[in-house]
């Protein structure tokens, strides 16, 4: 049994990240310490994860302007400077741009203070920044613990992992939670092709913390729960609509038919921003394609013939009357969701 | 557009074998044309699926006297050495020792003849073994066609194709006399985890004969059945039980749930050697597990974490009511299956 990876480290004036695309093989992680280094980490997908990406943002601005040695409003420009390189590492992501905004917001709520104080300032903002992220996903798992039992068989697929978090991640939080307290579950993980993030990232996190997990190919998941293995499955997701339909990695939605045909509850985990008022139904949810390599090639080579057509979405949308429950770090949602998740978010 | 790639093409005096082992990458058929090429050629996996193994071995056989000088009595007896020989090239597979028996047969009951006419029997029965093939294939497939609208959508998992039986495959065969019949069906293939029967295979044989294929992930499956572009799910099998439990390639199980959902019709195309009247339903089949290293390994490359567990059943049962109907050479079987598979048996 070992300690859990975390993905980044921070040493007070540098970061030890992780570098995610040499798993499962190697594990290495880089210094980390200049804006341009944490640009390139972000950028060249050494780490990933919205949530991992906003944490190491937050450091990153911070350590930007560690060494500065000019005036508070020397120093509140260079910040802005920095920003405005470090949110075009990854222009899509809505966590580097917040943490961005969250930390210059900091510096200036703090720009009468001396630079060593507001250096303290956001410092202390990059943790908080941090620890939410941890607390959110704590709750997020506790409350998924009350829904199970100890020694049950859990599915997931993906990784909604500490490898995209900090800590525990998101629908592997109450796998992190009952590890500590000797639930041993005894968890599946799909590969989850086409990029197999099951194999290369959710089995490696979850067997490194010492975990029983056993990995399977994603068209063997029913069988697996027709034999009686799988008590509950908990996935993450990357938008929830207000009717409860939930988008996430392609192959979700076949678990959660599956797990209805055989009686299996299924569990989606949910930090309440991942929560979109604004979206009535799956329907309205985009389906995004991803290149036709990931599936004809491997590292480069060719495994399927040319010139053939392909489908590549990256997502799938299980429907609402599927799921079991959303659970977020504020409460449990049961159905009807459209109710009580308008409940939830207004409360 | 081009013409159907045969797995095999018989030339007189010799075979050409299209070496499935490097398929989709390259084409290549090799010249066999002695008894040891021909076992190397099945030992060594040129070729694979049953019934193509004992097409050939047929052929093979035949081949083998083909420049045989001796009397009659001798060449009954080289044709018998033969025989043991190559029946040892797979022990295990049924239509290869079957194949053999059928032509030690027709020699023996020529045994009477000139040693050159007992070797135009020998070919007479090679091409009936071929013929009556692929009279199975064409007759499942004709049935399974009545069943199907010009310009459906097809989806097929694994291969249940040409390159395992000679022309027309078994689930394959509606799409290859449909084709020729420019009925334009939009077929989609599962890539078929772990080995990639669909992506290397059926994707490849169907691109080849000119038809309009998509490869897809198999968990992508039942993105494309939500959004309404399958008609028809056509999977081959492996056993049918007498309740019309089906046995076959893994991930075949979770199709026929889906296609439940989805309201999709989900057949089997079942020759009948395949239906096993001595099992009582798929409770009893055995589910084969298959290496690690098929799921963990790409090329020899570590793909998934060291020392994790993993389970790699190489077979699912799919149950006899989420089947639509059971499509053999002899006729299609609607439930109750019970009933109509013994009634079709004993016809």
């Amino acid at each position: 049994m070992s300690e859990q990876l975390l993905p980044i480290i921070f040493k007070d004036d540098h970061l030890q990240i992780l570098d995610q695309r040499q798993l499962p093989n190697k594990i290495v992680y880089n210094k980390r310490k200049t804006i341009e280094e944490v640009f390139h980490a972000i950028k060249d997908m050494e780490l990933r994860g919205a949530p991992l990406i906003g944490i190491t943002a937050a450091y990153g601005m911070y350590l930007s302007v560690l060494e500065f040695k000019g005036d508070s409003k020397a120093l509140l420009n260079q910040l802005k400077d920095n920003g405005d390189y470090l949110v075009k590492a990854r222009p899509t992501a809505v966590n580097l741009a917040w943490a961005i905004k969250r930390m210059i917001a900091t510096a200036k709520r703090n720009h009468e203070k001396e630079p060593e104080e507001i250096k303290k300032e956001l410092l202390s903002e990059a943790v908080l920044i941090n620890k939410e992220d941890v607390e959110i996903c704590k709750s997020i798992g506790e409350k998924l613990l009350t829904l199970l039992k100890k020694g049950n068989g859990l599915l997931t697929h993906c990784n909604a992992g500490a490898l995209a978090t900090y800590q525990y991640g998101t629908a592997t939080a109450p796998m992190y939670l009952g590890h500590e307290r000797g639930w041993k579950f005894k968890i599946f993980t799909d590969e989850t092709r086409p990029y197999n993030q099951g194999a290369r990232l959710t089995a490696f996190e979850l067997s490194e913390a010492g975990m029983d997990v056993t990995l399977i190919c994603d068209n063997m998941a029913g069988v697996v729960m027709s034999q009686g293995k799988v008590d509950a499955v908990i996935v993450g997701c990357d938008r929830v609509a207000s009717n409860g339909d939930t988008a996430n990695k392609i192959g979700t939605m076949t678990l959660s038919v599956l797990a209805k045909e055989f009686g299996i509850p299924f569990y989606i985990a949910a930090p309440t921003p991942t929560i979109d008022m604004e979206t009535p139904s799956g329907k309205e949810i985009p389906i995004e394609e991803r290149p036709h390599e990931e599936i004809t090639t491997f590292k480069g080579e060719r495994v399927a013939p040319e010139n053939i057509s392909v489908y590549n979405p990256a997502f799938d949308v299980s429907q609402a009357e599927n799921i079991t429950a959303i659970v977020t770090e504020k409460g449990i949602v049961y159905p009807p969701y459209k109710e009580n998740l308008a409940k939830l978010m207004k409360g």
